[in-house]
C-alpha cells in the first residue's frame, strides 16, 4: 500500500523543504543530520499528499492517478482504501515524534500539520459541497468560490507547508511570517489554475492522467472564466453540456473554450500572476527568504506538467 | 453533519473521562473549570468515535447506525462522507489547542490522541485484511488474530484513552502507568468478547439489535472458539455454513455452538477474566487508580447489553 501510493509523484512538495531550508541557511554548510531532518519533514508532506489523493480519488470516482489505477480500484482493495488513507496519515505524527521530539519547535510542527490538514479538509468540503451536493448548478461557480476552494484545498499544504517546515527548522516563529504565507497562498492559487488549465489543454502523456474536470462538473478555473465571458447563447450551451459523461458533450465544451480563447486568457493570467508575485517577493526584507520564494516560483512558472 | 454523527451514542467513553478524573481527584471537589476541561476531552473521544463510525460504515457497507441510516446512505451525502469523517477528526486537535494549549500536559495529550488513532486504524486494517480481503477463509480466524484485532481496533480508544486523558489531567505521567494500560486493554478485550457472545446468545429485546455476525462472516470470538474445539466433521460443517445469509445455515451454526457448549466456555472465560482483572487491579499501589479501574469493570461485568 505504501509502495503503491507514496512514491510516483514529482516530489515537489517534499524536496521543497530541503531546498528551502538550504536557502534559509544561506552560506552555512548543512550537516548530514540537518539534511536528514529536512528530508524527514519532506516525506511527511509526501505522505500527507498520498493520504489526500487516496481519499480524493474515492470521492471523485477517479480512474487513474500518476499513470496507474487509483488505489481503491485495485483488485481486493476497494473501500479498504479509506482506512489505508487514514493509516498513511497516522504515520506523520509518528515520524515527527521519532525525529523531532526533542526540538524546541516540536509542538509548532505538530500544530502546523494539524492546522494544514484542517484547512485542506475544509477546502475539500467546500469543493464537494459546491460540485457534488444537490443539483448540478453552474451558477455557483464564480471566481471568489474557485479562489476559496483552491486556497484551502491545495495552497496551504502544497505551498505554505513546505516553507513553514523549513522556517521552523531554521528557528523562525511562524507568526512573524505572514507575508511569506500570503505569497505562497497566492502562488498555490496560480499553481491550481495551471492544473485546471492542463486538465483540459495539457498532454495526458506528460501529465500522467486523463483529465475529467468537464465530465466531473468540476469548479475549474476554465469554466469560471468561460461563464464570465460567455454571451447568453454560450451560457445556455455551457449549462447544457458541462458535467456530462458523453464524449460529444466534452468535445463541445472544449470547442467553446477555444472559441472564447481561454488559451490566451490563461497566458495573460499567467504572466500577470508572475509579475505580481515577483514584486511581492522583492518587497521582503530577507534575501534568503526572497531566494526561497523565487525558487518556488521558478519551479512552477510555465510548467507543462 | 455534526448533529447527525456526533450525538446519539451512549456516551460511555466521553463520560468515563469525567468519572475517572473525579475518582483520581479523590475527596477534592472539582472546580467548574476542571469539569469543563474533562468534558472537553470526553467530547474529543466522542468526535473520534464519530469519525471512526462514519468511515467504518462506508467500509463495511452498513445500513443503519444508532437507529438511523448510516451517514453515507443519506441523500446527497454518499462518498462526501469520507471527507466528513476527516473533518470530524480534524476538530479534535482544534479543541485541544483551544482549551489545553497552556497546560503542561498539552504535548502528551496531542501524542496520546495521535497514538490511539494510529492503533485504531491499525486494528481496522488487520480486521479488514482478515475479514474482507480475498476469499472467505475460516482458517485465518484464530485466537491470537481475534485478540489482536480487538485490542487495536477497540480497546485502545474505548478503554485506555478515557482513563489516559483523566490521568494526564491529574498530572500523571503515562509512562508510569503501564499496568493501568495493560488492565484496560485486557478489559477492552473482555468487553468485545462479551459483544461477540451477545450478538449470538443475547436477547435482541435487551441489546436492541439482531446480531448478524454469522451471516457477515465476522471474526467473532464464538467462531474462533468453535474452530478450536471442533472435530474434522464439525470443522467441515463450519466451513460450509458460516457466512451464509440463509437463515437455515445460521441456525445450523448456532446449533453447533450449543453442541460445543460455547455458553459454558464463555461463562468460564468471563469468570476467569474477572478474577484475573481484579487481582491485577488490587496489585496497583494507588487506591484512587484501583477505584477507577474497578468502576470500569463494574460497568461491564456480566452485562446483558
Amino acid at each position: 500500500m505504501l509502495d503503491y501510493n507514496v512514491p510516483g509523484g514529482k516530489l515537489n512538495r517534499g524536496l521543497s523543504v530541503i531546498d528551502s531550508y538550504k536557502l534559509l541557511s544561506e552560506g552555512k554548510n548543512l550537516t548530514e543530520n540537518e539534511v536528514f531532518l529536512a528530508s524527514a519533514l519532506g516525506w511527511c508532506i509526501e505522505w500527507l499528499q498520498a493520504y489526500f489523493l487516496v481519499l480524493d480519488d474515492i470521492m471523485d470516482g477517479s480512474h487513474t492517478r500518476r499513470g496507474q489505477p487509483c488505489w481503491f480500484r485495485v483488485d481486493k482493495v476497494g473501500m479498504i482504501a479509506v482506512n489505508d488513507g487514514v493509516v498513511l496519515r497516522n504515520h506523520i505524527p509518528r515520524i515527527l515524534k521519532n525525529h523531532f521530539r526533542e526540538k524546541a519547535y516540536y509542538v509548532d510542527l505538530l500544530e502546523l500539520f494539524n492546522e494544514v490538514e484542517f484547512q485542506t479538509s475544509s477546502g475539500q468540503m467546500i469543493d464537494l459541497i459546491t460540485t457534488l451536493q444537490g443539483e448540478k448548478d453552474l451558477s455557483k461557480y464564480t471566481l471568489p468560490v474557485h479562489r476559496r476552494i483552491v486556497q484551502y484545498k491545495t495552497a496551504y499544504y502544497s505551498f505554505y507547508l513546505p516553507v513553514a517546515c523549513a522556517l521552523l527548522m531554521a528557528g523562525e516563529n511562524l507568526d512573524d511570517h505572514t507575508l511569506v504565507k500570503d505569497v505562497l497562498i497566492e502562488m498555490g492559487t496560480y499553481f491550481q489554475v495551471q492544473d485546471d488549465y492542463l486538465d483540459c489543454f495539457g498532454d495526458p502523456e506528460v501529465i500522467g492522467k486523463i483529465g475529467t474536470d468537464i465530465e466531473d462538473f468540476k469548479c475549474s478555473w476554465l469554466v469560471v472564466q468561460a461563464l464570465e465571458r460567455a454571451n447568453e447563447d454560450q451560457k445556455k450551451f455551457l449549462y447544457e453540456n458541462y458535467g456530462k459523461a458523453d464524449p460529444a458533450c466534452v468535445a463541445k465544451i472544449k470547442a467553446l473554450y477555444k472559441e472564447l480563447d481561454l488559451e490566451t486568457v490563461f497566458a495573460e493570467y499567467e504572466s500577470k500572476s508572475y509579475e505580481k508575485l515577483i514584486s511581492s517577493i522583492e518587497a521582503h526584507p530577507s534575501k534568503a527568504v526572497q531566494a526561497v520564494l523565487k525558487s518556488f516560483l521558478g519551479k512552477i512558472y510555465k510548467r507543462q506538467k
